[in-house]
């Protein structure tokens, strides 16, 4: 056997699935996750599928002090005729190791990444939902795991894939909801980790968004690192303006994720002849559009909502009501036209769909 | 038995200790640790030394994805006349504390986590080492542990503290180190995590150090995240400079750690009657003083080293040369002074030492 060859050890319990529609998001795994191991003598090896358990880790296991870590996160969907797909899964592992250069752990190849989760996929085949708007969660992600506390790359990691089936992100359909744009607390800075999907990004906005939660907001919106000026992410989406018929989203200048969802829309509107400028926004910008009424649509794109309108934005006291609170035309359109790719619906144009075999 | 009790397991099998001056740092550990639960009913409970050992966690535990997480880093003595001493440990469970905070973790009482330490000291007191110079390396941290990709605080947490014998930081004695100004990567940004021991801010750091080092440098100098013209710390040391009498130290803006060896520093300086400025520093009033022949001493300042002497800067291809690669006076005597006091060796007028019973 190669070290490239996967093993398959199969649970001998399975779990009850989940009433499908009524999942909340990221709290039930199936039945099998996929792993291997890193280390500096055999590279990348031991790829495995085992029974979905708790792991064993040393007390100082690098993961635990320093943060050296990368995750990805994509979905699985059935479409109407049962077959399972995948939206540009390539693009994710593609960008896996992106993420994992930033954060000086070593890169996976990308096409048996691809097959590991195909094969993993294929084992947990009945575990992607099929009622409308559900999905199978797919959390890849590589994680520091010598036991060492000396400041300094890792020897040893682990690489795992586990599986999350998921409810609609909207159960009613999509709505607008209302943002902070946060001035005190930054995401990230020019020559930082923004672009990459590291786990201290995420943790470091929590106090950010609790305080603007607990003022009726849905999330934040973040402005640079440098100035508080120009404008970057919502939340963990990246976003998109529409202003007097110019759709507009912030140029990927490091400090933003370089997100699948926002490469698809920039690719989908150029197709319906609508071009998207990436450029530099400043939040002053907007506020003079809101103020002008040239403000048409404001949304967040990310895999977890695909698109999430923006109907209000709370910037130094200012309100700013984007569309009356409506659900915008190209927001829906787009949403729509996404999402039926995604299950299936409709025609693919672009080859974003994988389907298993 | 309330669960402010400590309960105790020993472990049943001890392991051989190292040679006590061929350690090298923080690979090595003690037979026991200390842990303790948080959950949302019971807030933190269940305070336990156990064997040291593996922990078990959830492949979806929310320290793996992001990133919540903070620790501190202490030592603990052996004095002449064999007792166990501790420097301002007060200090690192406050900090952990405030770390705590910017990461959204709920605090621990202060007092108790100094109680639990020294139980855990008295349980491994043939740990400390006794030769000069050698120490044995405390690391409390917290991480989160609630199985959920659901982006947002966690409602579990494990605390624990883990113990490392640790040799001398330098074996033939402190000597200078060349290092790089480091321009293209930033450590910290205002508003983000650069005041709290968090696991993100070390790794975002690796890609800059490994560049610093193939040119043969031992670290770098990190700038402001803004302008890349302010100083904030060098690797994970706080830093001060010599320059014409003057002693300069970066203030605390929020984007550089509070260094409780730093604090120390400041404190003993003005004790000495060489009073601090902490004030904002640029790289070019550095790079101004060199060429005029002002700049008298450079030192970084941690718990790992006490005092760091810094020989070279190199900076957009321009070599500072300090001090001529010597140690500077006032270098030499903070580190004789504060490592006499942590040892015992000296009297400790300001009362940082905590000695074990």
């Amino acid at each position: 056997m190669t070290t490239d060859q996967i093993s398959i050890t199969t649970a001998t319990h399975k779990k009850e699935k989940p009433s499908q529609d009524q999942v909340p998001f990221g709290t039930i795994f199936t039945d099998h996750m996929f792993m291997m191991n890193y280390d500096t003598n055999e590279g990348w090896h031991d790829p495995r599928i085992v029974p979905y358990a708790p792991i064993s880790l040393d007390p100082a296991a690098m993961i635990f002090h320093y943060g050296q870590t990368v995750f990805e996160g994509l979905k699985a969907y059935r479409a109407e005729d049962g077959r399972i797909l995948l939206f540009r899964p390539e693009k994710n592992f593609q960008r896996l190791n992106l993420s994992s250069d930033r954060l000086s752990i070593p890169p996976i190849d990308e096409e048996r990444m691809l097959e590991y989760l195909i094969k993993l996929l294929e084992v947990e085949k009945d575990w992607v939902p099929s009622t409308l708007k559900t999905s199978l969660y797919i959390r890849p992600f590589i994680i520091s795991t010598e036991p060492n506390l000396a400041v300094g790359p890792s020897r040893t990691y682990t690489f795992m894939i586990i599986l999350s089936p998921v409810g609609s992100y909207f159960p009613g359909g999509i709505r607008p909801v209302t943002i902070h744009v946060e001035e005190q607390f930054t995401r990230a800075a020019k020559g930082g980790t923004g672009m990459a999907k590291t786990a201290g990004n995420y943790s470091s906005g929590y106090q950010a968004q609790a305080i603007a939660k607990k003022e009726g907001n849905a999330d934040v919106l973040w402005l640079d690192g440098a100035e508080k000026k120009y404008i970057e992410e919502v939340g963990s989406m990246n976003i998109f303006f529409k202003i007097n018929g110019e759709i507009i989203t912030p140029a990927l200048t490091g400090s933003i994720l370089k997100g699948i969802t926002r490469m698809s829309i920039i690719e989908l509107l150029q197709s319906w002849g609508m071009p998207v400028t990436e450029r530099k926004i400043s939040i002053e910008e907007v506020y003079q559009a809101f103020t002008e009424g040239t403000i048409e649509e404001v949304f967040g794109t990310g895999t977890a909502a695909i698109i999430s309108p923006i109907g209000e934005l709370n910037w130094q006291g200012q309100k700013m009501i984007i569309n009356n609170h409506e659900i915008g035309e190209v927001s829906q359109k787009l949403y729509d036209t996404i999402t039926g790719i995604q299950r299936g619906q409709l025609e693919d144009p672009f080859g974003w769909v994988v389907a298993l075999s």
